[in-house]
């Protein structure tokens, strides 16, 4: 396997995959991890991951289904480690890496096809005036530069089957918007669980399941997640994800 | 005190107020004294608390304020209760009850003249062969037969000043349609607040901190409430709450 100057393998144990990571690009963090762990996959679910950045979230659900998982990233670099990823867990004949923009996706997965759609999406709006990074392609997974949340919604609604499930991280200060733009795209919020740094910390992120065409008023909000313990330690659930 | 047979008074000694009671009609729970707790209301804010039941989230948050507190209740019976729990804590100069549909507050109390209004509502929306209580004071209580939240809304954002804020408690399976009906007459979520009956449930309430005309996108998730620790006491949160 050959890796850049910049690249570096890592591996979560419990996960079972090796994931190329460069922190100069991209490197999945615990939001992914969550994710992953959050997306409820049957072990026949023909899977879709948007914005997929070096594959981390799609590897990891690859390992719960034993049909096609689809990786959709718009930049090269990072679709080029994804698949050295995909590779190196030897995983190239049901995990497909798809470099396109993710507007495009129905153009290459068929619409209605899909029992699982997963999404770590850009998490900042772009306002006027405001300064991103200036490493273009942190920028680009971070900030909403190329794609938005309305997008996202769209072409995730379009490519599930109905009663198919979208799973999302996202930031909670987005709240109301995110779960009217789901239900704008006919994506029923179903279970939310916040993720807390600590106990008596505010919120940073919040995952989203949704079904599509589902009933409204039946979202359930799950017990939190809380990362560190009053030890600053991780606590016993999230050490599980990342600890072998 | 004049009190019929299936009346009590309960007092909450942190809250320092005693409120007349009856399982028959209406007691205030839980619901109320978080509500209470959770509303941030200034030293000279003026306070309308709609859907006030027998008074107890008006008579709690009076303590915070010298300014008018009127409450406003559909019920008689309830009203009566109120009034009479008014009198009680010796407020009757300043804490109003006004027995009304909450539809027609506007007549009673001027448009744009309120900093802060809490509401506890009825919880849950009538449908085609639902059962409710067979007890008409709790189902209207708890039961949207004569108002429901579009109309909570409407009738909040209009007696609130700009920048003025709105506190409601109301249960997290209607989350999406809450955030919605709010953002829908410029009631901007703020803060939201789960709250958990032990740490490895699911919310079972939700409190949300809103402010006529302000800007979206800025929603702070809370710490969550925890109702019962593990050992199946309050926790010491909730139990400096209700005990003293």
């Amino acid at each position: 396997m050959q890796l850049a100057d910049d690249e570096r393998i890592d591996q979560l144990q419990t996960q079972g995959i090796q994931i190329i990571q460069s922190s100069n690009v991209f490197a999945f963090s615990l939001d992914a991890v969550l994710l992953a762990n959050f997306a409820e996959v049957g072990k026949h679910s023909r899977v879709v991951d948007l914005a997929a950045g070096n594959g981390a979230v799609g590897l990891f659900v690859a390992r719960k289904t034993d049909q096609d998982v689809t990786l959709v990233e718009l930049q090269p670099r990072l679709a080029d480690m994804a698949r050295r990823s995909v590779e190196l867990n030897n995983l190239q004949g049901r995990v497909n890496v798809l470099n396109i923009d993710l507007a495009d996706t129905w153009a290459h997965v068929a619409k209605d096809s899909a029992d699982v759609v997963t999404c770590n999406p850009p998490y900042f709006k772009v306002r006027p005036g405001d300064v991103q990074n200036p490493n273009e392609a942190l920028a680009l997974a971070r900030h909403e530069l190329t794609t938005n949340f309305d997008t996202v919604a769209r072409i995730t609604s379009g490519l599930l089957k109905t009663g198919g499930k979208a799973f999302f991280v996202h930031r909670p200060d987005r709240l109301e918007e995110l779960l009217q733009t789901l239900v704008e795209h006919d994506l029923a919020p179903k279970r939310i669980r916040f993720v807390h740094p600590k106990a008596d910390r505010e919120a940073n992120m919040v995952l989203i399941e949704t079904r599509r065409s589902g009933k409204p008023d039946g979202i359930r909000i799950l017990p939190p997640v809380i990362v560190y313990g009053e030890d600053g330690e991780y606590t016993p659930e999230v050490a599980a994800l990342i600890h072998d």
